[in-house]
């Protein structure tokens, strides 16, 4: 294991209030948020695990790690946040060697956890509509070194799916119940289809026309974080909290019902 | 893909209320909970994704995914929900590759879900101090045919961690406290702690312990999942609830606070 | 302040168990449930605050308040608990004095509730449509010592109100929307209209047809309440928990919008 | 009922923001917060529940409820919200006539729940150790027309109750324990006894030594709200959510345990 940051590394630096800022060590002079102006080689040879000085401000240096690829990851949209990411790479079953689709990419930070779970063998394809929105992501996943896992597509996934036997099909989409009979001719035997909802009316027509296909296991989940604040004078649950990211839905493709 | 059961392959058959047994078809004659005896090789031929009608019942037959690994687990005590192992994956940034310890092993859920998240490349190490819970542990981990990955120790990992260089540590013991200083010691720059904890008070003594060591970002969370209910009446959430697992504790190894 | 049973006196038994029987000690030599054949009047005399011994067990004895009433009642459907309870009073600010219409009855749990919190001035008035639940209702009210306070009337309230100047008007019914035009008119200006219904798809026909009217602070509440376990091993969240009750959706009469 | 604002009523005025300001038209011209210098006396002969322009803004104009009150009042401290208060009223067993007794006072916003709903008959007795406290709730009490129910004293309640044979003893101070044996002493038989603290080490404090005197019931519980938002797009839960507020512990007296 590398203990200095050595030429090509890509590096995360940690700043005192936890803000992680993702920095190719290969690129050139350039401004970053929350830096200022810096040549990245300037960064070579410190020690990783330990505070750096950069300015005025102090960093932790470390190697990325999937976590640190999705909280420096730059935001266009509402993301899927990492904890709905954790749930939708449970329950859909995503392993190492996976193939699976993706729509729409967003930002980019469903597909970084997507794909760093199905490397080193699996891929992702990522459907979107909005070619911006495809550069904002493999921005993102070039920061992230994960664009070799991953095949984009300017397609609208209600028009029809050209990939079939996929492991999943994950939709982030305003209409995904379009999406559902493509999704199951596209899907494996024992595929997993996922669909993220902010609103219950979209939830419910997801599930009345996933109930009309040869899907099983179908189930529709809410999670809920609460982060405990444990201080000198005690514990209590924190005062901040967001209360509402989206619905999962889940169902599994058989042939008969 | 393969589209039947074939020689040596290992099947999951999921009844009508969802239940799922994980049969290989290269075992013996045998009673099977929730089937009867049967000999595993009459399931060879069957059509994958179609349902088989077996005495009584019908069933799905399908390969088995990690979820299913995860719900056909045979139980011997309180086990860590997917919906918390799925945190831990994410929280500790899990990848293929890496090499990751837990204790204890439990009845192996954890292990299970660790082992297919690290696959192929990755490794898991799992410590107990009970031989009967390694014992349990590895028929859940045979059935779910991810042995390979997974050395396990009797060993208290509050004494130490022979291991070192790990990407991530997972403690789902009594008192996690007492190991914190010696995963400081096995994890890599960057690794992960995690601990896993029904009780405030050991959050807190565990939170204590870690301040006193070079860990950042430490982080306590609990994860509370909500299904929601779709009839043809309308959708709103479950009755049934549970209303607590345990607390995640979070923190990250560096080597200058 | 009463220190012994005395004629007349309604008290409360409560179990180890914390399980309570309401008795009228002016009754006759009845099978009480929980107790078995007793005659109310040799328990005239017994100190309250104590512990009494009937048959093999052993109960508290103490004058019943509006908690022991509410978990006194005979339940034959499906109650608003007093969480639910609780936050109608607050949110329609119920008051000594004031003049309530609720529909339906139910078993009277919101009955009791509301009586309580009006007495003595004021007054509830209670629709429902099945005679049986009125009449049942009426039996945990006359136990509750609160029928003074209490009009039943055998009427659907979605056909009409014929009070008018109302506090406040409270639907348990499942189509509160075909009354909400009724409700405004029996509200008196800056009276509270609330419904309870579990189902979103409720709640949204509700609020249409609200916003269709002169109400203001239309607002959708759900509560969650968890118990805490407090034991000598630590604390933690009970694992029991009920996962859903219903939607509150309040508002509140103006003249114009 | 009043149709038109008259000499000495105390009125709302509700921006469309459903900001409340609660203004006496019995006062001199002032300058209020929300509106600008006004004087009372210029709202008189406006009809309630209509809109009202002052100013460049204009107002619903209505008597003002229990809930106005509530959310009228001055903050000066952090205050026992409306959610909770409606617990304690619920799980205290709160009722027309009733003595009883909170510490400390704080903004005066628990006094206003417990006041509104004791009257007319019952009695609030409210202790702070902080005569600016005092002084500031007394504000607020007397906009909500509410002194004569509430008598205050500057006393430290873990030093001792005056009073005895009370209702509810209510204990919003930073170490409730110190007064449980207190409020025991000061209790009816049967009477309740309730603290609220953010901290599990305050909730752990509390119910040990509660348990160390003759209280039975004993339940600590935490309410969490979510509002439901229902748009002509669809329903969800807020975005928007307080993660906590504080935990609730209720005991109830009894002579022998």
């Amino acid at each position: 294991m590398k203990t200095r940051v050595e030429e090509h590394d890509i590096i995360v630096l940690i700043d005192e209030n936890l803000r992680k800022i993702i920095v190719d060590t290969n690129g050139k002079t350039d401004k970053i948020r929350g830096i200022g102006v810096i040549d990245p080689k300037t960064l070579l040879g410190n020690e990783y695990g330990k505070k750096l000085q950069i300015g005025n401000k102090q960093f932790w240096l470390l190697v990325p790690s999937v976590q640190d690829k999705l909280q420096g990851i730059y935001r266009q949209a509402q993301i899927i946040l990492p904890r709905d990411a954790a749930h939708i790479l449970m329950n859909c079953a995503i392993e190492p060697g996976q193939t699976v689709l993706e729509a729409g990419i967003g930002s980019g930070s469903l597909t970084i956890a997507l794909a760093s779970a199905v490397a080193p063998t699996g891929h992702v394809i990522s459907y979107d509509i909005r070619q911006e929105f495809i550069d904002h992501a493999m921005k993102n996943l070039t920061q992230a070194d994960l664009t070799r896992y991953v095949t984009t597509k300017i397609k609208d996934v209600t028009t029809g799916i050209d990939e079939n036997g996929l492991d999943a099909v994950i939709l982030d989409i305003p209409n995904p119940w379009l999406a559902v009979s493509h999704a199951w001719v596209a899907l494996k035997i024992g595929g997993y289809l996922c669909t993220y909802s902010p609103l219950i009316s979209q939830v419910e027509q997801t599930v009345r026309t996933i109930q009309q296909h040869p899907f099983i296991e179908c189930k529709t989940y809410e999670n809920i974080q609460r982060e405990m604040i444990v201080s000198t004078h005690g514990t209590r649950p924190s005062f901040e909290m967001l209360g509402h990211t989206g619905y999962l839905t889940f169902a599994r493709k058989v042939t008969t019902l």
